[in-house]
Formats: structure tokens, C-alpha cells, sequence
């Protein structure tokens, strides 16, 4: 990793902090308590790859900061929000997230719920409130709502639920995570894209080649994770996917063979942006990163 | 009741219907089930107040018809999410809703929990989906997103739950109401008014004026409903909130000072009309139907 990049990311990871500081409602706003637990569940904590993946395709046509921040912060919000509510016992029931107690522990049931309710309509009023760049706007919270709809995310999500202690084929857990997290992540590099201008047909996809790559590749490393990094470095439960008898990568092809397709996909993630040139860059460290990561 | 209205009623409610399955994700398309329970949630039930609404308020200003539908659509779907919610155990734990089964009794709680979530994502693809009238739609996806969240009807499910077991005052139980229903019901107003063009300072303080004291009438008469009428006439089970505890109007004012303030507000409804002329007539009607109405 660069340190031109290292330094890329952590100014994105500060800027983005701040900015959904800014985006969310304010803690001394009534109701004070799930104000707080909106707070809690979004700030300080994660990677931020998503607001990470909207910056970094920003770059590919010099998109205004503004624009740029309000996509980032709004789907890093449904992103959290999606966090939220699968933690909840009906769901998951996931009792640590990043390291800290799960907003149903740390508040109750239901708190949780409404905190994951109001961050998603957060997450549509960031992207909507100012009227800058308003045609520009339109489509992309169009494409938000897709991706994060019954056939994006939440699509993923149901998907998954019925297939706990199912054998899935290979296209079939493909298929379940291309809409549980290969959609937002998809969303957050088109997003950044459309920020700067509206796309032609092959920008696109070379987009979608390189989301596609990406957000497999990174559920492929987090089924690997889970099955050989502990909690304490996860900052979530580890080992909780055999435990909970879901079908993973490591279980369907072996850790080796996991491994190799990781590495493979990072290599169709690099491919796919050479129509773009130097100005893909940081997607390009973006594939690696995801691809190297160790939590 | 006048017959032109009763038509006009059932015209909409009809139309609304159609336009409802049509911006619904297909029962056929992946992932069924959830599909299936989406369209299980918001088809066939409710009085669908607030599409009346948005109608009733676009003939202010001779809003386009699918701008109209589509706002119609988006805000039902909000409110149909929030009830598939508010009705989980971890909230009001209610196994009757519109006569039939909850969604998490009918299906189960992670489906209920996924079913509201994609529904409001769907509202906000249902409001940015098509490019028509593109400069209207961004303020109203504002509008609607403002009214969703922690200020708006999420705000006010967190005061409610708060409030079990307190004594609120009258002031308390109104601020929780207008954001619980209030905030929902007037954007439904605006949205309608909006479809047709900007409105003047003047207007939406008419506009303001006349959703508060419905809002506010729609909940008395709730509050009076809840505890006068039986489960079968109501659609959902009767006489919950004094067994939850919860405060009301009912609890609070009385049983004869409470239907006494519906006249009242209903009185201010028509009045904040005023500057509009006979354009509003469907709006007066509106609110002489929300005070009258038995279940």
C-alpha cells in the first residue's frame, strides 16, 4: 500500500467522519435517546470502505466534494443501518459490532429498530436536502433505493435467511451475496461516478465488472476472516458463520481454493478499470486493500 | 357524506390500488417470499387515508396524475412499513392489523423486520424512479424523507415508547402525535400540493395549518375508537392502549371532552381552507370523513 494512498484514506476517513457528524440529526434535537443511538450505531467505527469506494470513483471525473460527501454519508448510513437491524435477536442476534455492544445490548430491541428505520430515511434526506447538482441528484437516489431495496440489500438479506442450513450451490451463494453486499458496494462506485457526470454505456460497464469483482472478492475474505481471525481482531463475533450452520466460500471450496479466488478476483477488479487510466488509481488500491485486509 | 365524494373516494382508492401493485417489486421476481409478504403488507386494507390526501390536495393546483399516484404510493408504503414494524414483539406485539393476521404472526419476525425495510426503500424509488417532472420530485423526496425519520414519524414511535407507563401531559401527548402520525399525514398534504407547482409561504402556512388539526382530530378520534369500538369493527385488537398503558386522549380529557375537540379541530380544518375556494372542497370532505369515520 502507497502512502500516497495511505494518506488518501485516512483524510477520506476523517472527512467522512466529520461529514456524517454534520449529516445526522443532533444529539441535543429531540428525541434525545435515539438521536444518540443514531450517532452511536454510525460514528467512530469501521472502515468506511463504501464512502472509501464513492471518493475513489469521484476521482474518475473530478466530481464536486459536496456531491461526493452526501452520497458517501448516505450510503455509509444505510450501510449502518443495515448493520443495525441484522444484529437483532430476530436476525443474527449479534451481541458485538466493531468492537462494541450491538445497539439492541447497548439500547434495547426497540430502539434498534427505529434507529435502522430513521438512519434509512437519514440516509434519503442527506442525499436529497440540498438543491445543488439537482439533476444530477435524482438518479442517484433512485439508484440508492434500488440497491438497497428488495432487490438489492435487503433481497440479499432474505435471501440468506432461508438458506441457513441449506447446501447452496456456488451460483447460488454468488447470487445471495451479489444482493446482500455486492449491491451497496456496487451503489457506492457508481454513485461517486454519477457525481461527476452522467455515464455512457461502457463506463458503466467497466463499473459493474470492477463492483462485481470487488464485492465478491470481499465476501470471499470476510468467509475466510470468520473462519481464521478471532473476535478481538474482527471486531465482531468470529467463527459465527459455521456456528450458525450458514453456507460460506470456506465451506463450499476449502480455505486454500478461497484464498486463490480472492486473488483472482482482485486481478479481474485491476482489468476492468483500464479504460480509465491514471484516474482510477485509488480503485485500484481500493481492490487490493479489500482483498489484503486482515479485519 | 355527498355522493360526488363517496365516487371520488372509491375512484382513488381504486386507482390507488393499481398503482400500488404496479410500483410493488413482482410476486414473481426473486426473492418471492419477500415480495409476497411486501404485497401482503400494503395491498388490499386500509382506508388509505393519506393517498386521499395527496389527491384530495392536488386538486388544489391541478397536479399531474402520475406524480400524484406516485407520491400517493410512496407515502402509503411508509406507512404500511411502519405498521408491519410498530406491530413486531419488540413493539406494540400486536397479531391483528386491517383483520388479517400481522406480518411477522403470518410470516415471521426477520421477514417482518426485512418487509418494512425494503417497503421504504421502495418508497423512494417509487417517488424518484421516472424522470418526469424531475425539478418537482427532489423537494419532495425531501419532504417525505424529513417525515419518515427521527424528527418526523420514527421521532415520534421513540417518544410513544418512551412514554408507556408516564403520565404525559396534554402538550407532551400532542407533540408525540404530531410527529407519530401528524408529520405523515401533513406530508401528504404537501406532496399532493407540491405535484402541482411551488407553493407560496401562504399556502403551505394553510396547508400547515389544516394538517395539524386533522392530524391532530385523526388521533383524538383514534384515541376514542380505541376505546369505544370492538376489535372486529376496528380491524385490530380494541382497547390495547389502556392495557399497554399508554397515556391518551381518552385517559387524559375524558371520553365526552375528547369527542368535543374533534368537532373543534375539524372546525379549524375548514377554516385554514379558506383562501383555497371550492378547489379544496375534497379536502373539507376529507376531514368531516377522518372525525365521522367508526373504525
Amino acid at each position: 500500500m502507497s502512502r500516497t494512498f495511505q494518506l488518501w484514506m485516512k483524510s477520506i476517513q476523517g472527512e467522512v467522519e466529520v461529514s456524517l457528524q454534520e449529516y445526522l440529526p443532533s444529539v441535543q434535537a429531540t428525541p434525545q435517546r435515539l438521536h444518540e443511538a443514531m450517532a452511536y450505531a454510525v460514528l467512530d467505527g469501521g472502515k468506511r470502505v463504501r464512502p472509501l469506494l464513492v471518493f475513489a470513483a469521484g476521482k474518475l471525473f473530478n466530481a464536486p466534494q459536496e456531491l461526493l460527501s452526501r452520497a458517501a454519508c448516505a450510503v455509509e448510513m444505510i450501510h449502518a443501518y443495515s448493520l443495525v437491524h441484522d444484529d437483532m435477536p430476530c436476525m443474527d442476534d449479534d451481541a458485538l459490532r466493531r468492537g462494541k455492544p450491538t445497539v439492541h445490548k447497548k439500547y434495547d430491541e426497540a430502539t434498534a429498530l427505529l434507529v435502522g428505520d430513521a438512519l434509512q430515511a437519514q440516509a434519503f434526506l442527506v442525499l436529497s436536502e440540498s438543491e445543488a447538482n439537482a439533476d444530477q441528484k435524482l438518479p442517484m437516489i433512485q439508484l440508492l433505493a434500488q440497491a438497497s431495496g428488495s432487490v438489492g440489500m435487503c433481497g440479499g438479506q432474505a435471501i440468506d435467511l432461508a438458506s441457513v442450513g441449506l447446501s447452496l450451490t456456488r451460483e447460488q451463494l454468488e447470487q445471495m451475496h451479489r444482493l446482500k453486499t455486492g449491491a451497496l458496494l456496487r451503489a457506492s462506485v457508481i454513485l461517486g461516478a454519477m457525481s461527476g457526470k452522467r455515464l455512457e454505456t461502457n463506463e458503466i460497464a467497466a463499473l459493474d465488472a470492477y463492483s462485481a469483482a470487488v464485492g465478491l472478492a470481499f465476501q470471499v475474505v470476510d468467509d475466510v476472516l470468520d473462519a481464521t481471525a478471532d473476535s478481538a481482531t474482527l471486531g465482531k463475533t468470529a467463527g459465527k458463520d459455521a456456528a450458525d450452520n450458514k453456507p460460506t466460500y470456506v465451506s463450499l471450496l476449502g480455505l486454500e481454493a478461497s484464498q486463490q479466488l480472492a486473488q483472482q478476483l482482485c486481478q479481474d477488479a485491476h482489468q476492468a478499470l483500464a479504460i480509465f487510466g491514471e484516474s482510477a488509481q485509488h480503485l485500484h488500491d481500493l481492490a487490493d486493500l479489500i482483498v489484503q485486509r486482515k479485519a
